[in-house]
C-alpha cells in the first residue's frame, strides 16, 4: 500500500483544480492542436512544486533518469506511448541504441537503463547500449542490482561510426534507426554524435546541457502559459514560476553582482505583489539556478542574503566544479521559489511527472528527508493511482481529489513539455540555418 | 484477487508461444508497417479460442459492447489509445456523439455506454448519446445501474440531421466531429446516417451487420496469416481458423443443402488432415455461422449430423427470427471448431481482446457456465495482469507464462484487426466507385 498523500490545501488550489477539471475538454483540445504543430521531446521528467495556492514546473529534464522509480503498473502505458512514438519516428525500426551517461554506472543508473530497455524491448526493438565515454575501450558488462528482474546484465559497448563513409552511429553489426540519448552531454556534444546520416538522435543535440538555456525554456513556458491562461480565464502565475534571466556564466566564475542583485530584488518584489493580490502571507523567496555553479539551487530571501552569499563565493571550489561539469558556459537564472506543500509522513513530497512523446506515463513523489537538507537524499514514492485519469465527479471525496490532483500535475507537466518543444524548435540548427539564409 | 487461469497446455502451444515471443521485434515491426498502409477500425472486440495446440480468432466484433467488463486498471490504457485515435481522426474535436443500439437499454447496455463515455470524456470530448431508433421521439433518461459510479444518468436523445441543408448528424445545439456507432445496424443503415458532410462515422457503414460478410473477413484473415506465417516460418493454421463460404442466406431461409453438405465434408476432411499432421487425437468439428439464422453457431461433427439438422429446420421459427433480425441477407459459413482448453474453476474460459485504434487495451475471459449450454450465460473475468506486456524472460514460471500468453492473444487479436481493416477498405463505397470508374 502506498501512504496517502497529504496536501496542505489552501483555498485557491481547490479552485484552481476545479477550474482545470471543468475545462478538461478545452484543455485536451488545446494540447491536441499544439501537438499537430509541434513535436514533443521523445521523453522528459518534469519536477513540479505544489504550493497549495499555485502549481508550477521547476525543472524540465530532457534526459530523464530513474525510470525504475515508476510503479510497475504504469509500464503498459509507457510501452504504448513508446509504441506511438516509434510509429511516428521510424516505423521500420528494428534496433534502438541507448547512449548511457559517461562513467561507471551506479546501481540506480543500471536499474534505470534496464527499465528503458524493458519499455523499448516491449515495443519490439532490439535494444543495446552504445557508450560515448572516450574512456571505454571495450565492452563492459554490469550485472543488474539484486532483485531487478527486468532482464540480463547490461553491456556498455563503445559506440562507433559505421556504414559507408562512417556516416552513422552504431555498434559492430548493429545499425540503429533511432538513438536514444540518456546522457546529458555535460561536456558538450562529442564529434561522434555530429552529422549523423538518416538516423534519429533523440533528444537532439541542442538539448544538451552545454547548449540548452534555462532562460529560453522558461520564456517559452511564460508565453505558453499566457496563451493557456487566456483560454481558461486563468492567471498564468498560478501555473508558471516567475523568473529573471541574468545572462551567461561559466561554472565557478563570479556572477555579475550588480545584475544579480537587481534581478533578485525585482523578482522578490514581483512575487510580493502577487502574494498580496492573493492574500498569501508567506515570505517570498527566489532560487538561483546556474547548472555547474556553486550558486546552483541556492535560496535567497532578500538582497542582503545574496550579498553574504556573493562574499562567500571565492571560498567555493570553483575550479573543481568546473572540471566536474565541463568547461562550457551556461546561463544564470533567478526563479520564484515555490515551497512544496504536499507532505507524506512529515516530509515534503515533490511530484515528478514522466512523459514519453506527448503522453504522461506516470510519476512519483520525491520525499525530501528533513535531515538531509536541500541537496540531500530523496526517496521515490509512486503516485497512488497515478495511472488514473481524472474522475468526472466533483472533488470532495479524498480518493477522487487525489486522483484529480494528478490530472492537474499532468496538465502542468504537459505545459512544460510544450515549452520544451518550442525551445528545441527555436534552437534547431536546421531552422536557424534557414533563418540565416533568409536574412 | 483474480483466480488463476488454468490452461490445458499441450506441447505445441508452448512451442507456438515461444516462437511468437522470440519473434517480438519482427512481429511488432510487421504491425507498425501494416498500420502505415491501413487504417484500423476505431474499436473492436475479438473472440479468441485457445485449443492448446492452436490459438485463433472466432469473431471480430466491430461494435463492441461490454466495455465495462474490462478491469478498471486498464482504463488509462484505453484513454491513451482513444487519445491517439482522436488525434489522428479529428484533433479539433470537441464533441463525440455515441449512437447506441436501438431499443430500451439493459443494465449491461447502460454500464457499457457509461464506460465509453468515461473513456472518451477523459480524452476531453463532450460525449452525448444520439439514438437512431425511430421509436424514440423525445429524450429518454436512464439512471446507471446501482454501484456504477462512472457518471450521471444516460440520456438518449433523438439524433437528427442538423446544419445548413441538414448535411450533418447531431443533436439540438450539439454538432459532433466524430460519430461513434455502438449500434450494429442489424436492420441495415437508416437514411439518417447516409451522406454525412465532413463528419467521421466510425466504424463506417460498410461494417454494419447487413452489409458485412464473414467470408470476406476470414478470407482477408487467411491471406494475412499466410504472409505473417511466412515471416515467422510458422504454419498459418496455428493462428487461423479454417473455413468455407457457403454463399448468401436470408434469415430463416433454408440453406442450399448440397452446398452445405459438400463444404462441411471438405472442411472436416481438411481439419482431420491437420490433426493427423500434428498428432492431435481430438475429433474435428465445424461451426455453422449465419447471423440471424437458426443454424447460427450450431456444431456439426459429421455430415450425418448436418442432415439431421437440416431435416429439423422447417420446425424453426424462421419468420420470427427474420422479423427480429431484419430482412437483409447475410452469408453462410462453416468454420473450423476450436475447443477452448483454458479453464477457470472447471468452466471453459474464452478470451476476448479489446482494441482501440491499433492498440490492445485489455480483455477478459468469458466463463461458459457448464449448465447453461452453448448459448447460455457468460461470466466476464478480467485477465489477470492483462495490462502487462510480455516478459522478456523465458517462460516456465507460471506467472510469466500467463502474462506471456496475453501477448500471444494480443498478436492474434491484432491479426484479426488487420483483417478487419483490409475488409473495410475492400468494401469502402468510395474505393468501389473508383474501381468502377476505372473499369
Amino acid at each position: 500500500m502506498v501512504p496517502h498523500l497529504i496536501t496542505a490545501l489552501a483555498g485557491p488550489l481547490n479552485e484552481l483544480e476545479q477550474r482545470i477539471l471543468d475545462a478538461t475538454p478545452a484543455i485536451e483540445r488545446w494540447f491536441r492542436l499544439e501537438w499537430m504543430e509541434h513535436t514533443p521531446p521523445i521523453y522528459a521528467a518534469i519536477d513540479i512544486r505544489n504550493a497549495g495556492f499555485k502549481v508550477a514546473p521547476t525543472d524540465t529534464n530532457l534526459y530523464p533518469a530513474d525510470w525504475h522509480n515508476l510503479a510497475g503498473d504504469v509500464l503498459p502505458l509507457a510501452v504504448q506511448a513508446a509504441q506511438a512514438a516509434i510509429e511516428k519516428i521510424c516505423p521500420e525500426a528494428r534496433n534502438l541504441l541507448i547512449v548511457p551517461k559517461n562513467g561507471t554506472p551506479s546501481d540506480s543508473d543500471l536499474a534505470n537503463l534496464a527499465r528503458l530497455r524493458q519499455i523499448f524491448g516491449m515495443v519490439g526493438l532490439n535494444v543495446r547500449y552504445g557508450s560515448i565515454d572516450p574512456a571505454l575501450k571495450k565492452n563492459a558488462v554490469y550485472p543488474l542490482p539484486e532483485g531487478d528482474d527486468t532482464g540480463g546484465p547490461i553491456t556498455f559497448e563503445p559506440a562507433q561510426r559505421i556504414g559507408p563513409s562512417a556516416l552513422r552511429l552504431g555498434l559492430k553489426h548493429f545499425d540503429p534507426c533511432t538513438i536514444l540519448l540518456n546522457n546529458p552531454l555535460a561536456a558538450g556534444a562529442p564529434g561522434i554524435l555530429e552529422d549523423l546520416y538518416e538516423q534519429y538522435l533523440l533528444p537532439p543535440l541542442q538539448a544538451g546541457w552545454t547548449v540548452r538555456r534555462m532562460s529560453r525554456h522558461y520564456q517559452c513556458h511564460d508565453d505558453i502559459c499566457k496563451r493557456f491562461g487566456k483560454l481558461l480565464g486563468l492567471d498564468p502565475w498560478l501555473i508558471h514560476p516567475l523568473f529573471a534571466a541574468c545572462g551567461e556564466i561559466a561554472p565557478g566564475a563570479r556572477p555579475d553582482a550588480a545584475v544579480l542583485r537587481e534581478q533578485v530584488h525585482a523578482l522578490l518584489a514581483k512575487i510580493r505583489r502577487k502574494y498580496r493580490e492573493y492574500g498569501i502571507h508567506d515570505k517570498p523567496f527566489a532560487i538561483i539556478k546556474a547548472r555547474g555553479h556553486p550558486l546552483h539551487l541556492v535560496t535567497v530571501r532578500d538582497v542582503k542574503e545574496l550579498d553574504a552569499l556573493l562574499e562567500r563565493l571565492p571560498k567555493c571550489k570553483g575550479d573543481a566544479d568546473q572540471a566536474a561539469f565541463g568547461p562550457a558556459a551556461g546561463d544564470l537564472l533567478v526563479q520564484e521559489g515555490i515551497a512544496e506543500a504536499g507532505q507524506i509522513d512529515g516530509a515534503a513530497a515533490e511530484p515528478v511527472v514522466y512523459t514519453i512523446d506527448r503522453y504522461v506515463v506516470g510519476g512519483y513523489h520525491r520525499l525530501r528527508q528533513q535531515q538531509a537538507g536541500p541537496h540531500g537524499h530523496y526517496v521515490p514514492l509512486a503516485f497512488p493511482g497515478s495511472v488514473q485519469p481524472p474522475r468526472l465527479a466533483r472533488p470532495g471525496h479524498d480518493e477522487i481529489a487525489a486522483s484529480n490532483r494528478f490530472y492537474l500535475y499532468g496538465v502542468v507537466g504537459r505545459l512544460a513539455l510544450v515549452a520544451a518543444s518550442y525551445e528545441l524548435e527555436a534552437t534547431d540548427p536546421q531552422v536557424l540555418a534557414l533563418h540565416e539564409e533568409a536574412a
